[in-house]
């Protein structure tokens, strides 16, 4: 078994980089969700570029504004509620950069606010630490 | 004079292929604008691309649908008022891809519904006529 973990490593290493970049972004969404859900706001927000800009009601710039935007809006696990991302549709544009359009939903109980939805549109752009979000408009 | 039109060719061919993307992208925007204020609908759509999609309250696709959005809900001159762009920020994205995030106006009398504004960003895309919007979300 031993003997066979290099050959393993080098699949496991050879299927990520030929992953396209909307299976990359897709992955980036999922573990936007997967950390909401687990309340982990900052597992969340690690899906963001440091200078950000998210257009909603208001302009916030950088994640931690928007992080005290999240913090504010959503204080409880039950405010946080059940993350969904429905309908997506990710645009390849070039190898650096993707767009993506969606739709997301918070499933929440009365105590957290009751369910809210809306749309969004997001852009990408492949950094040294990952595809991060430079773009997103919520409403 | 006349000998010198072709070296004047040159020089003019020059600068337009020397323009930005930051600037070849602004001036689409400017055409829309002034565009719009001529109440040239079809002028104003010539920044879409055929198959763009619109998020607003909700998603229109095509730059058919999108046309008879616009002429529903801006049917007469005094709807459609002046239109303005503020605050405009154009990020290229690469040779063929940009991103803007802007504000924008119009002025209306009540006659026209009085004045409405709001927040913007859309992606460009370079296409072979020229650079189209090919993802708006406006609100």
């Amino acid at each position: 078994m031993i003997s066979k973990l290099p050959v393993l490593f080098l699949l496991v290493t050879a299927a990520a980089s030929a992953a396209t970049v909307e299976e990359q972004v897709r992955a980036v969404l999922d573990k936007q969700v997967e950390a909401w859900n687990k309340g982990d706001t900052d597992g969340f927000l690690d899906g963001y570029s440091v200078d950000t800009v998210f257009v909603g009601e208001k302009m916030t710039r950088g994640v931690e504004d928007l992080k005290r935007r999240y913090q504010s809006r959503y204080p409880t696990r039950a405010a946080m509620g059940k993350l969904g991302f429905y309908d997506l549709e990710i645009h390849a544009m070039g190898k650096d950069y993707a767009y993506v359009i969606g739709r997301w939903q918070l499933e929440r109980d009365q105590e957290g606010g009751g369910n809210v939805a809306g749309v969004y549109s997001l852009v990408f752009r492949r950094t040294a630490i990952g595809w991060k979000i430079v773009l997103d408009h919520t409403n």
